[in-house]
C-alpha cells in the first residue's frame, strides 16, 4: 500500500500558493521592491527573499536597481517581470482578426491586427491567417523568448473544450476551433478558446475600468452584444460555460428578428446594425459610416443626438435590467457601447432613474470600459497567463523568436 | 508576544467542519446508519464513533435502533437529528403571514399561517401579527424544546443588516424590520431577514427539485416577481445583497406601468396581475379569481387555455433571457408560475426553442418547484439553521416549549 507524506505535500502546496502570490503581483501591480512585496503579501522578509530567488530561477522575474528615488541611501532593487516571458493573444471579431505576443506584465511586445470584410467566412481561412499572422508575431520576438501559452477570444457561444457551439456574426457552428488552431499553429502548446464577453470581463477586472472589483457585468458592444459577469471576483460559466448571453434577453419580443433565431433581443435594439439604423445609416455600413456617425456626434449634428437619444434609452434599458438582476458594483460597457459613453451618459442615467429601485442604482456605477478595442487581446493574454500565476513552477514554455 | 498553537487551531478547524458534515447530512438526507455515515463523509468509522457522540452531548442528534429489515443480524442503530431542535421560519408575503416551527432535519412542528388582505399594512401591524403568531406556535412545541434561530422571508428587496428597503406590493420602504421583530418577539436571538426568491431558492436545491445542483434560477411568481439565483453552488447576492430581482428586467419597456415604478418588466406581464387581466378576470380578484381561473383551466375551458397560451409566451420570453444570460442546470418555477405548469409547459417550451441556442437549452431544465407555496418557510428555515450548520458546538438555543 502506497503512503504519503501529507506534510511535505502540504507545505509544497503553501510554497506554490506563496510563489503564485509574488508572481501575480508583479504580473499586475507592475514592479516592486521586496519590502512592497512584504507589505502586499503578508510574507515574512525571508520568506520573500526566498520566492524572489526561486522565481528568477525559473526566469520569471529579474531583480534590477530602481533608478534613484532622491531619497538618502541605497535605493532598493526592483523585482520585475522579465519580458522573454511571453503568451500569445488572438481575436476572432466579426470584422477584425489579431494576434499579439503579451508579456508576463502586459506588455505589449508585438501585435498584427487585420480588418476583414464582414463576409462569413468559413473556419479553416480564419486559423490560417491566423496562422500566417502568429509566424510574423513570433519573428519580432527576441531569440530566447518563452511561450507560455496560447488563448483566443472569439464572438460566439464557446464549449469548455474550445469548440465554438455557434457564432451568429461569423456564420461558424460546432467548429472545434481550439483543436485546429493548436495543430495549425504547431508549437505543442495547448490552445484556449474563450467568449470574447468572457474575455473581456477578465481584461476589465484585471487591468482596466473595474481592477480589484468583485462584482462586475461587462458588456460587450459590437455587432453583436455578449457580456462577461463577474460575481464574488469568479467568472459567471454556467453549467456548460455558456452564461454571460446579456445580448440575448429579448426587451423588444415582438421586435426585430436578431441573428441568433429570436426576435427583439438586446442586441437588435444596442447593437451595431440597430445604431447604424436609428442615424439613418445603411446597416451594413460597418466602420466606415461609424466613423462618419461620431464625426456627426462630434459636431453636434442635432439628427444624431435626439437618434442617440433613443439608442441610450434602449441601453439604458437592458442596463436596468441588468442591474435589478446582478446588483454589481460597475456595469462596464465595452467596444462600440463604450465608445458612445460620451453622447449617451445622460440619457442612459436618466433611464436608469425610472427603472431602477434608487436603493439599487447607488451601488452600481455605469462606466465605458477602459482598454476599449484592447480589451479581447489584454484579456486572452490574462487567460493564457492564468495556468502560470496558479502555479509558476510547472510552466513548461516553448522557445521561440529570433 | 502572544504565540498561537496553530496546530491546535487546524484540529478544531477541522473537527468543527467534521462535526459540520455530519450534522449536515442527517440533517439534509435524513437518519443515517454510522456505516452511511462513514460512506458518505469519508471519515473513519473511530471519527464517526467520536463524532456521533459528540453531537449527541450537544443534545443534536439521537441514535435509536433501525427497525428490523429482514436481513439476518442485529440492525444497525440510526443517527437521526434531535426534533427538539428547532427554529422559526416565517413569511410576509403579500396576502400572507406565517410563522412556523421547523426541527432539525427538516420536520414542520407547529405552523400558523393567516391569508390577509392586500390593504398594504404598516410594519407595527405585521410585527404585532407575527409575534402574537410566535407565541401561539412556541406554545404548542413540548418543553424542552430548544430553539436556535429566527428568519424571516419577504416579498421585497433586503439589505444585508435586515432592513427591508422597498417591498412595492406590500407597501413598505425602509422598514428595520429584523430590529423591529428581535424586539418584539423578545427571545434573545436575532432575527435573519431576506428576500422570498433568495430563501426559495435556498429551500429547492436544499429539499426541492433542483436538490444537489450548482447553478439555478429560481423564479418565484407570485403577485410579484421575484427570483433567487444559485451560481456554483452559493447564492448570488450582488454587491449589496440585491440581486435577484429578475421580474424587473424589462421584457416590454413601452408597456404597463410597474409598481418597482418602471414600464414592463417582466412580472407586469407574468405576474397575478397579467394572469387575471389576460384571463378576463378583475386584476384585483386575489387568490377567489385564481381559484376560478384554475377550475376554468382544469375543465379544459377554451378560452382561458388561449390566454394561457399568451401567457406560456410571456414566462417564455423571460426564462429564454435566464437561460442565455445564466446557463443554468435548472430553471424553478415557484408559486404561481409553478401552480400553471401543468397548463403552460407546452407554450413555454415552443417559446424557448424560438429563443434559446439549441446547445444552451439541451442542458437546462424548466421546472415546477417541489415545495411549492411553503418553499418560503422551508427556505426561511434552512437559512435559520445555517449557521448551527457551520459551527454544530458553538449554537446557544434559547429553551422554549410548554
Amino acid at each position: 500500500m502506497p503512503t504519503f507524506d501529507t506534510t511535505g505535500a502540504r507545505s509544497e502546496t503553501v510554497r506554490q500558493a506563496n510563489l503564485a502570490a509574488v508572481l501575480r503581483h508583479v504580473h499586475l501591480a507592475g514592479p516592486a521592491t521586496r519590502s512592497g512585496l512584504v507589505a502586499a503579501t503578508g510574507l515574512t522578509r525571508g520568506a520573500i527573499g526566498a520566492l524572489v530567488g526561486e522565481l528568477g530561477e525559473l526566469g520569471l522575474v529579474v531583480e534590477q536597481p530602481s533608478t534613484a528615488d532622491g531619497r538618502p541611501g541605497r535605493p532598493s532593487p526592483l523585482v520585475r517581470p522579465d519580458t522573454a516571458n511571453v503568451v500569445l493573444a488572438m481575436e476572432v471579431l466579426v470584422d477584425s482578426i489579431a494576434v499579439a505576443a503579451i508579456a508576463l506584465g502586459g506588455e505589449v511586445i508585438a501585435k498584427h491586427r487585420h480588418e476583414r470584410p464582414r463576409t462569413q467566412l468559413p473556419v479553416e481561412i480564419t486559423v490560417a491567417d491566423l496562422t500566417a499572422m502568429t509566424t510574423d508575431v513570433l519573428a519580432e520576438l527576441p531569440s530566447g523568448s518563452r511561450l507560455h501559452g496560447i488563448a483566443v477570444a472569439v464572438a460566439g457561444v464557446v464549449r469548455r473544450d474550445g469548440t465554438v457551439m455557434v457564432a451568429p456574426n461569423i456564420g461558424w457552428h460546432d467548429e472545434p476551433l481550439a483543436e485546429r488552431l493548436a495543430a495549425a499553429v504547431g508549437l505543442g502548446l495547448p490552445v484556449i478558446v474563450a467568449n470574447d464577453g468572457d474575455v473581456g470581463a477578465l481584461a476589465e477586472t484585471r487591468r482596466g475600468a473595474a481592477a480589484g472589483l468583485d462584482d462586475v457585468v461587462y458588456v460587450a458592444g459590437e455587432v453583436g452584444v455578449g457580456g462577461g459577469i463577474i460575481v464574488g471576483g469568479r467568472p459567471l460559466a454556467g453549467t456548460a460555460g455558456f452564461a454571460g448571453e446579456i445580448g440575448h434577453f429579448p426587451v423588444s419580443p415582438d421586435g426585430l428578428a436578431c441573428k441568433c433565431g429570436s426576435r427583439g433581443c438586446w442586441e437588435t435594439e444596442v447593437g451595431e446594425e440597430a445604431l447604424l439604423r436609428r442615424t439613418g445609416h445603411p446597416v451594413t455600413g460597418g466602420r466606415a459610416a461609424l466613423d462618419e456617425l461620431f464625426a456627426a456626434a462630434a459636431a453636434g449634428d442635432p439628427g444624431v443626438h435626439a437618434a442617440l437619444r433613443e439608442h441610450a434609452r434602449w441601453i439604458g434599458i437592458g442596463v436596468a435590467g441588468i442591474i435589478n438582476v446582478f446588483d454589481p458594483a460597475m456595469v462596464v460597457l465595452g467596444g462600440l457601447l463604450g465608445r458612445l459613453m460620451p453622447y449617451v451618459a445622460d440619457a442612459l442615467a436618466d433611464e436608469l432613474a425610472t427603472r431602477v429601485f434608487e436603493e439599487v442604482r447607488a451601488q452600481t456605477s455605469v462606466v465605458a470600459a477602459a482598454l476599449a478595442g484592447d480589451a479581447p487581446l489584454v484579456g486572452a493574454a490574462e487567460l493564457a497567463w492564468n495556468r502560470v500565476l496558479a502555479d509558476p513552477a510547472a510552466s513548461t514554455p516553448a522557445r521561440v523568436g529570433t
